[in-house]
């Protein structure tokens, strides 16, 4: 990631990535595959939300040219496989949190980014969503799973309530600092309140009630 | 889009997204998703054909720096959501028809900007189908759907025949409005037979007669 | 294909293009698609590795901008299309063995390409796996089928072999003659291996023993 990118220090940011890539690789576990899809699952979910934003908004792609990215995503891909199975079967809601969080940051993350590279303000919110949600879609296409997309679980609404939060402080000329503190935790707060009540959206025809 | 697009008024553009961001709304209503799927339906199969083609001929993906085209389809997945559902019921065939519009449009227009891009015949022809086809296709990959490209229906084949008609006429030196009603006519009468006496193309094997 | 990628001849490098595409087409036969179907599988199979290689060191997309590689797999459709059935009955094995080739080669140079461009070491191995093995991933999410991933089947691992053995080599100094060698003969070796042993990585959880 660019070192331009306010309030988020680059370790903070590797642990981010880390933590999507464990999302990929635990998919793999429960799937039963291999390492080596283990691997790929890590680095496409670590990896493959900003890798759309980057090609979308004309950057270079992040991780590419970056020494540590890649070999992060591939060693939480060994530690994934190697470690004893009862780490993960306690660990599902930590995941989810640590994810809720991975989310909230990467959409305001990417959206900060597209506006620093001209980008308008509704394009650059949906850079933001896109740089948080993308890496598990593809993750959950590769594997054949319904992906986030088709559930009514709340989730990509939290990134777009981070993401929007983010344009509107930047473009309102507020420091950075407060922006990201602000955007970040509107949107994890939202994704937590999700996971603990179950908070869906209503489907189409109204079949269903929040 | 570039404005450098000959005979297509920004206007007309901004329509073409417009109907082919509603197939992706109502496939999502169809399948009784939320809103936020129907917008990012709305959005992907209004831009993907398009953004695949800037990124494989290394122009500026079109919709990023434009502040018109991101918020376009945002408003017509609102309007799907709001609007009163027996719109959609008796409106199938319209939006089929209107679809095969965008389809031979799009696919005249991606040919055109391709070959001002350098790209040779062939490719330039390719990214023409590209960018009629390939929003639906990512559509209904995300959507667990068999997608246009798996069934026999004649859809694709009416891409290709508009854009290989720009090509010609392009680097014929025929002008360029002549170049675009033609082709673009060509493409559209295609289809259009296609829809109304359900012409499907000869399956590998001979199984199926035409 | 760049013309400074070392030691793999243009006609060599159409050729293993052509069987990569080869593979697509049957794909399709294999599903009774139509012959637009196929052709669009060809040129998948046969680009989409390189496609997005480039697309993410930053490099021109090979085949965009080159007036023999989208002919060559559109050609390749065609005899798919026309040829007797029975050519394929029986040469199921001659294209997993061509495959393996491919795979092997495409693995090398993908390396050596992103290498070139600057990519720092683990990346680049990436970036060789990925022209490699995305061909084909992208063949068979668009037929809705379980890709290369999900099987445990040993294929990625080959290509990071020989992706490996070529960073090293270049790494270190060797003639990239004798790098190309080595590392896409010992890609194929371990490809061809599985190939002919029916080898396959482990499973999580060890329910597979290889």
């Amino acid at each position: 990631m660019p070192s331009d990118m306010p309030a988020l220090p680059p370790a903070l940011d590797l642990l981010g990535i880390a933590i999507f890539a464990l999302t990929g690789a635990l998919l793999a576990a429960r799937l039963r595959q291999t390492f080596v899809t283990m691997a790929f699952f890590a680095l496409v979910t670590g990896v493959g939300g900003g890798s759309v934003r980057d090609l979308l908004i004309g950057a270079p792609v992040f991780w590419v040219r970056d020494p540590l990215v890649a070999p992060v995503c591939l060693g939480v891909a060994i530690v994934a496989w190697i470690a004893p199975r009862r780490w993960w079967e306690g660990s599902g809601n930590l995941i989810e949190w640590a994810d809720a969080a991975g989310l909230a940051a990467y959409s305001v993350l990417g959206t900060i980014k597209a506006l620093r590279f001209g980008v308008p303000p509704v394009p650059a919110i949906l850079m933001g969503v896109v740089t948080g949600c993308v890496g598990g879609i593809i993750r959950d296409v590769l594997a054949g799973q319904p992906s986030i997309l088709m559930r009514p679980e709340l989730y990509v609404t939290a990134a777009a309530l981070a993401a929007s939060l983010a344009a509107v402080g930047i473009l309102a000329g507020l420091s950075p600092a407060i922006t990201w503190a602000v955007a970040a935790a509107a949107g994890f707060a939202l994704r937590g309140a999700a996971i603990r009540w179950s908070l869906a959206l209503p489907s189409y025809g109204g079949a269903r009630q929040v």
